[in-house]
């Protein structure tokens, strides 16, 4: 077989075989097919599209090019969360212990990166002593216990997706639903889940801008899902602006911890009892989603889930007496508000100028090298449909300078003000299963 | 500039700005631009296409990625002449002579390449003593004194083309109008001439296997040429079958010159009046193509012609005994008939069949380092609309070998033979200009 007439085949628009996907996969991860042939594929796949039985055999080539890690040792039906991408989104640290508090195991990996605010990781390290470096067998200890564990991603999962991603980076082609899919996929697959919920971002803050590439995708990832043998679900929920108030580290941990205590911040408690429920369907520890609501929902008022969340954090070595007791958590040296200059209603916020403001704070990574500043980062004080005043605070930054200018100019060019209100943003647009 | 932002605008549909093109092509040449983005960009070119404006600023800029030929010392209007390539095709050692008659300089520089016979410059050598290699200085006198010279290429012509042209080949972006077009005009642009015709061949046994992408490509070459300032016109003719009956080096120089002598070998004396014709049109030499073509078709009659070439093959140090005694030119050592096993008429000849049989008898090069063996070849003894009886010779071989059965089965089986006869083939399907 010769990468070229693979290259032809796609080009003229036929479906691949299983046999030249597989040949190509396996071919560039073992670099004797050259970046050259692949982009030229990858171009010829962005506009011939890649039907269903593809994007499967795709996506199943690269989790088979690395390694794959084995939850079976964990009891119990192992659902994975998946998020595309938001500004604010720390439902993980709420779903984690709220599906654990019906004893559905959550055995989460997880990486680092670059980003406007740290990752999962970065986050939960903002808790004194909490410890993500943990062997195996620790690690599934941990799970069969305490239904929740989180480490570093260890393994070399999916490189052929690595590879592939790095040069559809630099060849225009990232924007092809399938091979965005596919990406996703293959990394969730590689993590060993049964079942896989997954979290498509919408709006001006999201990878995908429109509803309609969002529901494209979302299906695209369900349907690999389904016919490699995972059930999988997905949500698609709003991110024109961020999700809850706070957008930084430690901040993001007080605002999590305080919904499991009980607090209601609309759209992040609502979304992750949207997610926690799915999760917990899918491990058939409910028949339905709306029963499944009202226990989780019921777990939140107990602090079933808080408990569940402050054991975990114990058993990875967390200074459990920051949960109690919020404050003690890192902050920042100063506070710095945000004023609106006109009167009117929020309309828009703009997420990622928000998370570029938080990150010019020291919240995120822009170099691998950067280090984390776990207690600065972003407070919003109005979100969409809330009316302002000139001179009330839109919001306050979380500064270790006293006048950090680009932030605050980002954050009131993120705002948009308008005479008329329209409401409140939907949270859910769709469910796709 | 970014490439990955060039990449994109294309793939978008967007129309690139001089200032994208060039960047690109400069990067490539100079290596700061990696194969993996280009092969990206032709992907997108191949679906996209490009405007009249894009195609001529690519040629342009390709041109300008190295050395340029300056014929100005030579006196009078050069114009060059370029097939895309076919079987049989010795037009060459027809026009040349017959422009050269009617004083119109003809600077030809050729490469040798690979092929099912050898190039122009391996078919001359047939002719013992004849010298392709020559200073800059012997090469414009000789014009200059002859009006007809032919030397082995020199200088770095067109290397952006020559790297895309490479990469083309390994990532399925041959098949795009715009870019053969431009591949063939930069080379022709930077070998100096004041006009150009072009010989588009059409058929099985051309590149182009239609009339109408033959059209389509002789027309973007046309309107690239007169974009960059050079007269260009174009002939689209039949490559259904090779051109002449002599396939090979010695034998094909053998026909051209009886060609010469005033012999009547239909299409490929008629071919090369007519290209001859154009030629001289513009070269402002004759006011009109019917009035070329008459005082052209009386040189080949009066020998002018054949004088021309005999005093070219002279000042190259070739033996011109064996142009005037042809019988001297190298021959095979044997001659094997492949006789018809049906009664019929020569409905279809495979040109690119026929070639792979002579290469087969060591008329061309396969690979760089294959030495040409110029005695060899085959001899067509019918041709499309002729009839043949069974066990009557279709072709004969000139082979240096006994029984050349790979050779004999690839001719037979390039012959159709059908039961009723189709009548001739058209010749000239158009002219473009």
């Amino acid at each position: 077989m010769r990468m070229v007439d693979v290259i032809m085949n796609k080009r003229n628009g036929k479906q691949l075989t299983e046999e030249e996907i597989r040949f190509f996969i396996e071919g560039y991860t073992e670099e004797t097919i050259p970046d050259y042939q692949v982009s030229a594929l990858l171009m010829a796949i962005y506009y011939k599209g890649m039907t269903e039985k593809e994007t499967a055999v795709l996506t199943q080539a690269m989790v088979d090019s690395g390694d794959t890690i084995d939850l079976s040792p964990i009891v119990g039906s192992k659902v994975d969360k998946h998020s595309t991408g938001g500004v604010g989104d720390k439902t993980t640290f709420i779903v984690g212990p709220l599906v654990a508090s019906v004893g559905v195991p959550v055995a989460k990996m997880s990486g680092r990166g670059l980003g406007h605010t740290g990752g999962t990781l970065d986050k939960l390290e903002s808790i004194e002593g909490f410890k993500i470096e943990m062997t195996e067998q620790e690690f599934i200890d941990n799970v069969n216990k305490y239904k929740l564990a989180v480490a570093g991603q260890t393994g070399n999962l999916a490189p052929a997706d690595k590879k592939l991603y790095a040069l559809r980076d630099v060849t225009a082609t990232v924007d092809s639903i399938p091979l965005i899919a596919g990406s996703i996929m293959s990394k969730k697959l590689a993590s060993g889940a049964d079942s896989i919920v997954l979290d498509v971002k919408t709006g001006s803050g999201a990878f995908m801008k429109s509803i309609e590439n969002s529901e494209a995708l979302a299906k695209e990832m369900v349907t690999i899902g389904k016919n490699l043998g995972r059930n999988t679900v997905a949500i698609i929920s709003d991110m024109n602006q961020p999700l809850g108030f706070e957008i930084g580290n430690a901040n993001e941990v007080k605002e999590a911890v305080e919904v499991l205590q009980g607090k209601k911040v609309n759209d992040l408690r609502e979304l992750a009892l949207a997610l926690a429920s799915h999760m917990t369907v899918l491990a058939k520890t409910f028949a339905s989603y709306d029963e499944a609501y009202k226990v989780l929902e019921e777990n939140l008022e107990n602090r079933k889930a808080f408990e569940a969340f402050r054991s975990f954090v114990g058993a990875q070595g967390g200074d459990v007496s920051m949960i109690d007791d919020l404050t003690k958590l890192p902050s920042s040296k100063h506070q710095v508000e945000v004023k609106a200059e006109t009167d009117g209603y929020v309309t828009a916020i703009d997420a990622e100028s928000i998370g570029i403001a938080a990150m010019y704070l020291g919240a995120g990574r822009a170099t691998k090298d950067d280090k984390i500043n776990h207690g600065v980062g972003i407070t919003l004080k109005k979100k969409i449909g809330d009316e302002i005043k000139a001179g009330e605070a839109l919001a306050v930054l979380l500064s270790d300078t006293t006048s950090p200018t680009d932030s605050i100019e980002k954050v009131l060019n993120a705002y948009e003000i308008s005479s008329n209100s329209l409401g409140e943003k939907t949270l859910i647009y769709k469910v796709i299963q």
